[in-house]
């Protein structure tokens, strides 16, 4: 075989089909949030970023990034080991102590990502808990699919958000059978929230484990702000909340919440948690600061919730086909990855706002679009802006969608 | 099924084979590395760590944290995205030339540790390069044998490194098969360090993409700090370098460095790689100042050799069992589980020295042993202090074992 050829031409078949990714080059500046240094092509110009998953601004906090500085400075900056081997520093303790408090369960395991905890807790449990069946929503991320197909444990894929079919496939097995059931709670890519009340419903019907990824809404949803499952009452009935400290809290890493004997077991024999090097202890510091403050202000996420429908509102009002969310997450349908591209550029370059052109495999081919995050901090000049120099990338562009998928 | 009872079985039959794991709760300290605050317990007191994979103690340099917590005030905590929306900064841009100019490659690209590294690279490669066979050796780490075998690739296992029996199982296969062979240079655990040019002489032989990873040299070999390979003078007969700035870089994060297409092909298929959070601005400039001064500095690694060489001679002529090491990794042999855990209380508890156990599945069962990392800030003093505090727990525990493994 001959190598370089192989790899040339599956990237000019990317190119072909217009879905070839050119990353940006920015450099966010901590005061001026929303707004940003883009490097890209040896230029340099502030551009507004309406696309980023920073969604609180927690990332520019100056609690968090307070902590981290003072542990850098005090503690340093790796944590210098996997977390057995030398790796587990007091604010892994601190951190994990906090995590289970903020979700009222047991007990808290960190890892170095949200995908990682996914990834390694769906393939431990699959691949230890004799036939286990897991049962996973359509729509699951990348990081969840790819846990249930490595434990290489039977699934099954109940149709989005559809407990009455989730119902239908659980009743396939007898009651002592071992399930698990996966899903999400906002879906990052169309806004939507799963029915998680009625998901426990019919597993608990079925005595199924539960598995919930809140990595789109810690941070965002319920009084102290640790999810939706917490805004609609049913933590007890999650037996794993996995989350993020990527997103609304502002820093890296990912994690489980779960009964004591559960996270233990997953500590034990999780290979992806086992096998790396533990998160620096500056992040575990940072993530425990924003944390503190999150649960604290839940008027911030009274004015993400009004931003977010704000913006929504204002674009139907003028005909943009935004599609139907019900959460903080605003995506405008474009449904072609090459106009999709056209118009993120011209908003670049043309009005200096970025929002990432989003394309397959992230969402269906004929599904692309734009994906706007608006956050606390996108006041209502910045929402102007933006509004307008959509209506004109959609004119000038002359893009046509008009219904929400 | 009763998901309790299973779990806190499984949990007890680790505990009565003496290998669960209890973590230590440290707290380490700028400036007085390798001291470190324990916190084991509720109780607080100085340790020294001689177990750490800082391998340089560069997570505690000043030009590291300086960097790191200039750029969290500058840029905040967090990336606030993927790669692809929003989450490629300058550092990272920065980071992935300064990593290819390094190890003298086209092109590198980071993943958020050396795990996701391995584990991505080699899935995307074995799941898109059609018939692709994997060649692997046998002490090859968790990080890549996942890898492997989630890309259901055929994989063929050669003896741990043995040329010779890597041409053998080459030669099943004819010059058109597409082949990969996957080693690395330092194996961490035994401190023993691969045949790369032979290695290389029979890849080459047979067409086969070489894939290294050089997690335990990076910083440590070579005159500029790059690597085994470098030191062994066939970087450029290396297709693919895999590292991790968790350990002698200081900081935490993985990367590959290769030709443009490749490196370009595992940027736009690679799951793990492309689904999730970016790593921290800060995370990305410690680990660029990290990597600019261990490439400049190369009396470290000649006061690392050396400190390693001493250790290992003076525990030797003391009769103590040094397992067979050409690295800066100085494994000493215990051989049963629950004594190797007895011997690091007894070193912890009497002489405030903190030395992990190292138990299966880290190392086959029999195998146990105590792994010493002297680093270059491990001076005479603390190492008269290590070497009797180990006798003394070795005639306290009345350890016989004497030869290395
Ligand atoms: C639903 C979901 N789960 C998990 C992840 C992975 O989390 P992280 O970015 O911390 O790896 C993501 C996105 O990144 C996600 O969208
Ligand atoms: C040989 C080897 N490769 C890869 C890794 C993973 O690197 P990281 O700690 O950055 O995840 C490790 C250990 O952690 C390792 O020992």
């Amino acid at each position: 075989m001959d190598y370089r050829t192989f790899f040339a031409d599956r990237l000019r078949g990317l190119r072909d089909e217009g879905r070839y990714r050119v990353f940006c080059d920015l450099e966010r500046q901590v005061g001026k949030f929303p707004k940003a240094i883009n490097h890209r092509d040896g230029d340099t110009h502030e551009v507004t970023i309406w696309c980023s998953n920073d969604y609180m601004g927690m990332g520019m906090h100056p609690v968090v990034t307070d902590a981290i500085s003072e542990t850098v400075r005090r503690s340093g900056a790796g944590a210098g080991g996997t977390r057995n081997i030398s790796g587990t520093t007091h604010f892994h303790v601190l951190l994990e102590q906090e995590l289970s408090s903020w979700h009222n369960k047991d007990a808290a395991l960190l890892f170095t990502s949200g995908y990682v905890a996914n990834l390694t807790t769906l393939m431990t449990l699959g691949q230890q808990i004799p036939d286990l069946v897991i049962f996973s929503d359509a729509l699951n991320h990348n990081s969840m699919i790819e846990g249930v197909r490595h434990s290489r444990a039977p699934k099954q894929i109940f149709r989005h958000n559809d407990p009455e079919h989730l119902d239908e496939l659980l009743s396939q097995y007898d009651r002592d059978t071992p399930k698990l059931v996966a899903f999400e709670s906002v879906y990052s890519m169309d806004g939507d929230i799963a029915p998680i009340a009625e998901i426990c419903d019919v597993a608990e019907k079925h005595n199924a484990l539960t598995f919930l990824d809140e990595v789109h809404a810690v941070g965002m949803y319920g009084e102290q702000g640790s999810g939706v499952a917490e805004r609609d009452g049913v933590v007890d009935r999650i037996d794993i909340i996995q989350a993020t400290m990527g997103k609304a809290l502002g820093c890296i890493g990912g994690y489980i919440a779960g009964s004591a004997d559960l996270v233990d077991f997953v500590r034990s024999f999780g290979a992806g948690f086992i096998f790396t090097t533990s998160l620096p202890p500056g992040v575990a510091a940072g993530a425990l600061a924003s944390i503190r403050h999150l649960r604290a202000h839940n008027e911030l996420r009274i004015r993400h919730q009004e931003r977010a429908a704000t913006l929504k509102r204002r674009l139907r009002d003028l005909g943009l086909p935004v599609m139907d969310s019900v959460s903080h997450i605003v995506p405008v349908l474009v449904g072609d990855a090459s106009l999709c591209k056209q118009a993120s550029d011209l908003l670049l370059t043309r009005h200096h706002i970025y929002v990432q052109p989003i394309n397959y495999p992230t969402v269906p081919k004929g599904a692309e679009r734009l994906r706007i995050t608006p956050t606390p901090l996108h006041d209502d000049d910045l929402m102007d802006h933006l509004v307008a120099s959509l209506l004109d990338v959609w004119s000038t562009l002359g893009i046509t969608t008009r219904q929400a998928a």
